[in-house]
């Protein structure tokens, strides 16, 4: 049970009031009992505190904690940064004994760092190394000669393919998929899909075709302090490997194609797809169920909107929405002018018949 | 093998011919053959009695079942509503032997309900509570303090992560992950993505950043009657739960983001995505790939058809349609008007051409 | 090690140079080192020869072996296709030892064809029958009665449910789940959906409702030579099966919905959707993330762009584009003319000045 003043250091965070106050946890206002700290980083959160039964919270500057009956606070300048303290502080983690479970199967030629604790009903093949520290939960299989980096958390059935190499501190969330084949198929004759891209539509004849498989001989490398998210799928390059930059963060349901790099410090939302050696600058944050077609480049810095689609190389720093994507401000304009269409085509009948009546006066 | 008698009883429909006539599963009619119940709610699947072998059958209400060569029918004044009840009849349902399997790791902490049935390779965490007659098939983990209602069904490899909350009769599908963290991080400086929320597009200047990770302390609740498709993602909330009411039913490769609240009685159909902080009221049927923004409202009994992308607020009742959503009709307006645009310039120039020719005539 | 020789026997290629040289592995031209065969496949690829070590390559026809200074090329006149049988030759494959794991549990009544391979914590479920050479990795779960043809791959925590029938050759990526149950629900009272299909978007009033479930009695059968992606989801039919026709390519997290039939030699890329009882014909090409509508029909080698929402039916041989889905010249000249439209929309208002002029001059 920390004290408030442990919580405030730990923060960088000024408090007043009892500072030796214990809490155990962290609750909204109006749910909080009187051993938990509540969390109110804006006035709008205020009221909560009437019903609730706090004795501390971590507060909006400024706050007048004595008036909401409080007997200790913390004051967040930033409050979603403090936030981001508060829980990696408060967050047990999830439960992985020490060492390697009698129902873990561990192939003889791997490695396994100090430290490490590997759940029940895990796999790990030939030649893999496990970093000092790494957490691996139940059901997670680690196929030959992939490395996981220290301290790395792998959660429950997540899938970790031949030869990945993961980053230090990666977490992985359950049932995410790391080193998938890639989809990559072609047709002995130039197929339906090539004719298309070089006419924008156009198919001279059509004939039949089947697939013939490319195999994918690269990997998958992950750096340092990535975050891949529940069921998301990171395919396997064809020759060179899939890479993700380091600090870059995956949401649940990403699809990444096969040779694709995506940069450092990215945030990838909720069902975003990019499509095969497709490349992502870094600092790059597309909203949920982005879509990024193949063998583009994405710059530095780009900003996507949720759903928009991006078919064309997008230069550093471009901010953009829509299906096709264009930068923000011109979606919006775009709406705009959109959604009085109607109206323009009723004025532009209206002219047309008083131009026709104006030329029979003539 | 129910008899044609028994059939209808439970329906609670209307039979005719040899009631005793006894059938083992349902088909199409041209599949049919002579044990089995054809199946034909509307006219245009009578062609198939003609190649197929039924002697009963489940029709249409008024049809001619001797014309079609029946020696028995049960009529369903709304079909869709009869094959709910038909198929549960006939549906023996996953095998997943009673009792706890030799090859399933139970915490002895956890508590067990009568008549639970628990698969091979099963983990179940610390503290952990499963109700009565509860099914959990093989492959599942279920993590520490989590709470599993009456006659749920888990099915194969599910992830259930800690203190997660599920109701009765619950069914979650193979491969779907209830409980991973959730997808919130923060720069020390104001983000790109913040800034660009403030100016809709605009930025003073682009700074490195990189995320720091708020961690999960919430959970997920999940009310009584909710179905949850294969691959589905439900996240945990930061401090509160995420919830999930009452009678909701979730597809496959569904994504709910952190701290969501889905009312009652919902539908959100394939790849449909949440994204953090949202509000869904009772009864709104989102279609397939449907998003909706973070921290939004969706209020009661809206309908979204598919791949409808709510980025505002809607209120309760509303019919949406397109990219960004706007109500039905206006999009049905707005891509008439878009389709005859190219025809509307050109009238356009046209006009323009003859003003120009008035002015100069004048 | 392969010789140059062998390699371009199995490719039907021409070699030059010393065929006799042996190569371990592919790899890009400047990341090759002297035992590695370099490709190249287009003249752009060249300069990494200049920092590589390749003393072999598989080249563009025409190339100048010599002056890239290498001992031996190969020439392929069309890449991709050479890059195909490339790969396949040296592609290792996953490691799975012959034979049954001791920690796979196969039911009694299963018959595992000769020469198979069974990881560990794999279920085989009662009556299962697992064709010759079949090789299913760790965590999968075969439910009862499923079939799996000859040579079929099934990688790590694949689930394949009860009865589903998968043909030879294919190959189910990680965490795919074949056979969950469809999404199929009724309400006793006609629905707001029901009703707004009728009415496209009017509503009479709004009532509540809550869901009954429709049972899926079918399975899901898949031909010959096909790959489901990772985290792909195939949805068991009502009363007959959901089919995948041979030689069909699905992408990672492609959503297959209950009574969908697909045909032969399609390819879905990542993300697609396809909702219930839709019919897709042969050699169709979904790009990434396109959604079609349930109970349409998509005719034979129609061609959809990433992200087209295919809301009606497709007649054969289409090229499409776009929400809703239109011709992809349109959707080209719709675009275009959306982009002029505020310009548009700024004529017109001149225009009408002019107009109204010319009005009060005559």
């Amino acid at each position: 049970m920390p004290t408030i003043r442990a919580i405030a250091d730990a923060l960088g965070a000024v408090a007043e009031g009892d500072l030796d106050l214990q809490v155990t946890r962290a609750a909204e206002p109006a749910m909080a009992g009187p051993d938990d700290l509540a969390l109110a980083m804006d006035l709008k959160y205020a009221d909560g505190f009437a019903t609730g039964h706090a004795r501390a919270a971590l507060l909006w500057p400024g706050a007048d904690w004595q008036a909401l009956g409080l007997q200790a606070a913390i004051f967040a300048p930033r409050g979603r940064l403090a936030m981001a303290g508060l829980t990696r502080m408060l967050d047990a983690g999830p439960q992985i004994a020490p060492g390697v479970h009698a129902m873990a199967l561990v192939d003889p030629s791997a490695v396994i760092g100090e430290g490490a604790a590997i759940g029940p009903f895990v796999s790990i093949g030939a030649g893999v190394r496990i970093g000092a520290r790494a957490r691996i939960a139940s059901h997670v299989s680690v196929a030959e000669g992939a490395v996981i980096g220290d301290d790395a958390l792998i959660l429950q059935g997540a899938r970790i393919g031949a030869r990945v190499v993961l980053g230090d501190r990666i977490i992985v969330q359950p049932g995410a998929v790391i080193g998938a084949d890639g989809f990559s198929f072609v047709t002995p004759e130039k197929s339906g899909v090539e004719q298309i891209r070089e006419t924008l539509g156009q198919r001279d004849h059509i004939a039949a075709q089947s697939w013939t498989r490319i195999h994918s001989l690269g990997s998958v490398t992950i750096g340092d302090d990535v975050e891949i998210g529940a069921n998301a799928c990171i395919d396997r390059g064809t020759i060179r490997d899939t890479v993700i930059g380091h600090g870059t963060k995956l949401d649940n349901l990403v699809h990444v194609g096969h040779n694709v790099q995506v940069g450092r410090d990215c945030l990838l939302c909720g069902q975003v797809g990019i499509a095969g050696s497709a490349r992502i600058g870094d600092r790059v944050v597309l909203g949920g169920q982005v879509g990024v077609s193949d063998n583009i480049f994405v710059g530095d810095d780009v900003i996507a909107g949720g759903a928009t689609k991006i078919m064309t190389n997008a230069p550093a720093g471009r901010v953009l929405l829509g299906y096709p994507a264009v930068r923000m401000e011109t979606h919006v304009e775009m709406q705009k002018a959109l959604r009085r269409l109607p109206r323009l085509a009723a004025t532009v009948a209206a002219l047309q018949k008083a131009v026709s009546k104006t030329g029979e006066s003539d």
